[in-house]
């Protein structure tokens, strides 16, 4: 199930990367499971990972190359998360991107490693390093929709961004694809994304773009509350289209590419809760009236994580109790209960306390009956506001985690 | 559905109090609706509730008669939980405490109120006010497991407790009672427990002893993670046994009567974990090794609402990946993955980062092949320790919650 409109873009090239797809035949021969990514000379990176403290080896790996050298290739495989590996794990891993410096003639450090699948598996390394010969071969610039399949694990469908904007007769391009949601199938890890911008962005700038727009994103959808050991976000900037290099956070350039690339980051987070599974309805949920937006995301979570609210959800049942009792139960200092208004859609349910005197419960059912519901709450004491988007929870979704790991 | 053995104990009569059970006629004619529990003057009372923000008139209520008189009645109804009906439910719950008072001569602020079922609706409290004659006529020293049967809702079995002690020829007894799991039913809320001893208690003992049982016991369980608007747990000291009173946390008789009144409501508790909605495992989750119960309960709670690892255990799937990567991401300062360890009952199965090298799948699927499952989670950094209950997340838990409000 994938509730939604998410059509994958046509993607137009984006100087200074080059992709290719391969088959490793990591969990099964013929599927396309290895995804090598080209970054052109003089790229910057930026990324932003799991805080899982059990991360799997290539985030690790990640976190150290990225501080150590400047990065020409991201080798991604689908099929094994070489997660919870030990020692073994981060040698496998190392090995994998010393198979692309070695075909490639560029230093290990310069090669990013990340892996999507089962967790607790050693990863396939011979297989892996058998195909890279071909994946460096097959390196094109057309290759955005093949690798956005090709990290593909339990996703239905697979998620892409493009976006342009036009600056002093300049065209800047961004490019993006993503996977998964969070912990998807049995043993399955890992949401992956990967955006990417010809424009010129000096590293400083580029990370905190990349926090900021995650922070905003990625870091704002739940399907289940649960992280994966393997969440990977990186951006790249080739620097390839003609303009001055963005070295401030300032300026028109720089507003306009952080407002490209936020767009990027959130429809790419929206199409992945869209393929949440079991999901029969995409929540956008919005909690204004905040102290601070520390406190609109803890109640933001509370709703969002709520069990009960979730499978009133798949019901289609409006039932403002649950809602009112999980910003109850929300961790915020005195809370007034009689100052929050919650609303189903327009029309509001909650006020002074209790239902809403205005309130029909036929008002609530026709919102609750839609593909997409927005719930949003005032809290009545402040000025911060945050968005957060998630799904409900379905049999289905039981049923896809309930079954033994194939 | 309901899991594990929790008969309800033949109570005996506990000395001060009295207890009856009436039809209100609150949602349907002729079920049992109404509790009334009568304690001996003198007796001391304590009670622990809810910290929903949306908490319930019945609580507010409790909580000022606690402060201002010596409480006599405890009056609780089924049915309908009185709970987000703003200042209306304020005075409909006053009125039931007025009704009590009347009729048995006493002062209103001597009526602790407690209702249960329905948020939103408002409480009846003319069908409430018409039942008291009749319930005060029939009150008895005999009445507590009809008392336990009149404060169900959605429970498929009444939960009770009783032990006794001797102490320098004398005995003291403990009886208990408790209803419901959480948020229950669409709209139904609270966990209620109400525990009788007839010993003599100075009050800050009892108080004492009623907030650390609570914390080893009720507030170590969870179904969902929701927390209900009606929450409450009273613990009552009668002092009818011919022993002085006890008005140090300290001595042989303190010391022997806390052990058991802790064991008492952690019976409860479990009682109510064993009849959580659609729960088809009793799980008891051990977090030790942790530098503080603070970070092991962050753990444990990580684990226990992971819905990741309910469907596993639902499924009888050892899957460790699961249980690893809820520990990973519990906030957990500097937590080393490498020195966390995982047994399943009495099976090592992570170690080092890892799946342990002695572990074999059977030995997995042995251990979650039973009703009572064991999961224990040693963090190995220091010498706290904290125990939760909880259970699975069924296609039962699904159905019950997306069931419409009936």
């Amino acid at each position: 199930m994938a509730v939604g409109e998410f059509p994958f873009p046509a993607m137009p090239t984006l100087a200074g990367i080059r992709l290719s797809t391969a088959s490793a035949g990591i969990k099964r021969a013929g599927r396309k499971d290895l995804v090598l990514m080209e970054l052109a000379e003089g790229s910057t990176v930026a990324g932003v990972f799991t805080r899982n403290a059990f991360c799997a080896a290539p985030v690790t790996l990640c976190r150290q190359h990225l501080s150590q050298a400047d990065i020409r290739y991201l080798l991604i495989n689908s099929g094994n998360a070489n997660a919870c590996t030990g020692e073994q794990g981060m040698r496998d891993a190392l090995a994998c991107c010393a198979a692309v410096a070695g075909e490639t003639g560029g230093r290990v450090e310069s090669v990013l490693p990340f892996s999507t699948g089962v967790i607790g598996e050693p990863l396939p390394v011979e297989k892996i390093s058998a195909a890279i010969p071909g994946a460096v071969t097959a390196l094109d610039e057309n290759g955005w929709h093949d690798a956005a399949q090709g990290i593909m694990t339990t996703d239905t469908r697979p998620k892409g961004f493009t976006g342009q904007l036009e600056y002093q007769g300049k065209t800047i391009t961004v490019n993006g694809i993503a996977k998964g949601a969070g912990m998807i199938r049995p043993n399955m890890a890992t949401m992956l994304a990967f955006i990417a911008t010809d424009a010129k962005v000096a590293e400083p700038v580029l990370a905190s773009i990349c926090r900021e727009a995650a922070d905003q994103s990625f870091n704002r959808i739940t399907i289940d509350g649960d992280t994966s050991t393997n969440d990977s976000c990186v951006l790249i900037a080739t620097g390839k289209v003609d303009l001055p290099e963005i070295t401030e956070a300032e300026g028109g350039l720089y507003e306009a590419l952080r407002e490209l690339l936020v767009q990027a980051f959130t429809t790419l987070a929206q199409s992945i809760v869209g393929d949440g599974e079991g999901a029969t309805k995409f929540v956008t949920l919005t909690v204004s009236g905040g102290r601070s937006r520390a406190e609109c995301l803890e109640v933001g979570y509370s709703v969002a994580h709520s069990p009960l609210i979730k499978t009133a959800l798949f019901a289609s049942d409006p039932n403002w109790g649950r809602i009112v009792a999980a910003i109850g139960y929300a961790d915020v200092d005195d809370l007034d209960a009689s100052a929050v208004r919650v609303y189903l859609g327009d029309v509001l349910i909650v006020e002074q306390g209790g239902r809403a005197a205005s309130y029909t419960e036929v008002q609530g059912q026709e919102v609750m009956q839609r593909e997409q519901v927005s719930i949003a709450i005032d809290l009545g004491r402040g000025d911060y506001s945050e968005t957060l988007w998630t799904t409900d929870l379905s049999y289905e979704y039981v049923r896809i985690n309930a079954d033994y790991r194939s």
